[in-house]
């Protein structure tokens, strides 16, 4: 029997019709979007009209947009661009977010980090300690990749504002399950990676406000404004947008899906402890089992047929809890992840409580 | 009419069997390789087997080649973890090695220019010439991307290596009609990029000898042995290493034909100079067209129906003529490059400088 992939927020399956546009482009819209030719002006237009549609979608203009190879990319681009003073990291973002906080201490830019309150909540009032006169940056994660926490972004962007400082959030793991609106968010900086929304790997982008100056990380050719250079990959391009304005047309859809099916594996699980956020998606939820190693207990659950996670994938080579339960108070070592998607059923959802059930079992 | 594409050293297409098997592998096999279950497993496997093909193709070991996004994101990664003493890099090199040797200037490395001879190649009395007691590193790239100079690389690595430094070469335009390994020529590192080998964009590769430090230039996960964070895109490595085995599999029937298309493109060119440099490949070619201003009769050329460039794609929006041939005693101003794949057809040839004489002849 195949076993049941609950690791949805490690990756998702590239749906059938995104594919499709990526290997048709690949094969017959291959053009350079850089050369001035013809054939490279009609990669260019692809190009532009996904760029504007995405713009149109999240409510900026086309040129705040920079395409990027993943959310990793993306966060180097936004974080790595500030160069003194200081910016003020939540201590619970990604792997990507803290290695580049690491990375602008080395290199003289001090970083506070911001701690979320007992439910993983980044609170303002949190958010108001960690800030100083010369603090450039906030950057908050949308969705907590370990919890599924929903962060106070437009509270938290006002507060940054207010004291002067940019504000960033990752929204990696935020575009299946709430509506993504810069305007309305007033976010300055925003990332988001194709691969988490049912499109390719390999692809992600930066809204980057007017005005936000960013430092290019990686250097060559003028493409994409001169921000990061390469040559642009369109097909992969024009399959995250397509698949990012499905995601969004369907965030209700997902919403009451994944509240169906987590509903399911929580009624079902006869151990552990979810750790129920009170603003949060229904497609991330980390259950603390007392007593036992979560690192063990997923592997044992793997062998049994559930595909599940320790923490972020990026982290996965790592025997250290998730940053963010360790500054939770949670029994860290304990948690396993378990995470829901479009292709998750009932049944699966129901199975798998089960299996962990009898895995959990074993360990008693 | 279609237009003839003729600028196939700015990017290749897909090969359907390549992009079929991307494809496939969004589809079904697009679980995260970083993940410690079994679906993640079941993706670092076919990851990893990958690698090694790669890695047999070209004579090194799996754990010397790091995938990127991107040649010029390798370029990046090979000349950016430089950080002391100099680098000598010939003045000829692509936009992406000539921006980073920019960068490494203003972060305190110093950089020396190798000049080419009258024929653009990188000769080993310039070399010598270049080279300081503290020289690092030296660049040389392995087909030069304007004239198709195939630079004497085995020759070049000793003497950096006799000097005591490291050798990298840009194999971005190599893949197609040069034979690459890595062993045989002696190189430290070495860099390719899929959309030159019709695998898909948005994919490339590094090969850096055991022993030299790396400093990743994407922080994050600890993915591709902590040189390259973020997610890796296994779809898109796959399809470039099958691309690679194809296309090294078929330098010699390539080389067949690029010579035979290319010859019967120059034998009906009745105006302009052919650029052959003595050591050179097929596929690509640089006429000049004295008087005329290379920029404008691309322009004309495109709008007639044969798409070609001045120089790079990823310098196709400044006006300067290439780095090349500033470097050669022609008249850089008046060129244009005309570059041939396994695609093009005799016919479309001799259509093509059927074309190339009518537009010449308008702006005599």
């Amino acid at each position: 029997m195949n076993p049941i992939y609950l690791d949805y927020a490690a990756t998702t399956p590239v749906d059938r019709d995104i594919a499709e546009l990526a290997a048709k482009y690949m094969t017959r819209e291959y053009y350079n979007p850089a050369s001035a030719h013809a054939c490279g002006q009609r990669a260019l237009s692809l190009l532009e009209n996904a760029r504007a549609e995405l713009a149109d979608a999240i409510g900026c203009v086309p040129r705040e947009l920079v395409f990027t190879s993943s959310g990793t990319e993306a966060v180097n681009l936004a974080l790595k661009s500030i160069t003194d003073g200081r910016v003020a990291v939540s201590a619970i973002e990604h792997d990507a977010a803290l290695s580049c906080a690491r990375h602008l201490e080395s290199s003289g830019v001090a970083v506070d980090y911001i701690e979320p309150d007992e439910h993983g909540i980044i609170t303002p009032k949190s958010l108001k300690a960690a800030l100083k006169p010369d603090t450039r940056l906030v950057c908050v994660m949308a969705v907590n990749n370990i919890i599924g926490a929903v962060q106070p972004i437009k509270e938290l962007a006002e507060i940054a504002h207010t004291a002067g400082a940019l504000f960033f959030t990752d929204a990696v793991q935020a575009v299946n399950g709430t509506k993504i609106n810069v305007k309305d968010s007033g976010v300055d900086m925003l990332c988001a990676s194709g691969h988490k929304f049912y499109a390719p790997k390999g692809v992600g982008f930066l809204y980057a406000r007017r005005g936000v100056k960013l430092a290019p990380q990686i250097e060559g050719g003028e493409q994409e404004y001169g921000l990061r250079a390469g040559t642009v990959d369109v097909p992969s391009a024009c399959a995250l947008v397509r698949a990012f304005i499905k995601a969004q047309a369907h965030v209700d859809e997902y919403n009451a899906h994944t509240e169906i099916v987590s509903d399911a594996f929580i009624k079902h699980l006869k151990y552990g402890k979810p750790i129920i956020c009170p603003t949060r998606t229904n497609d991330i939820i980390s259950v603390v089992f007392d007593g036992i190693n979560g690192n063990r207990l997923a592997v044992a659950l793997s062998m049994a047929g559930v595909c599940c996670s320790v923490g972020s994938a990026c982290s996965a080579g790592s025997q250290t809890p998730p940053q963010t339960l360790l500054h939770m108070p949670v029994a860290a070592e304990s948690s396993v992840r378990f995470s829901f998607g479009k292709r998750t059923s009932v049944a699966q959802a129901v199975r798998a409580a089960r299996i962990v059930n009898e895995t959990v079992q074993r360990f008693m």
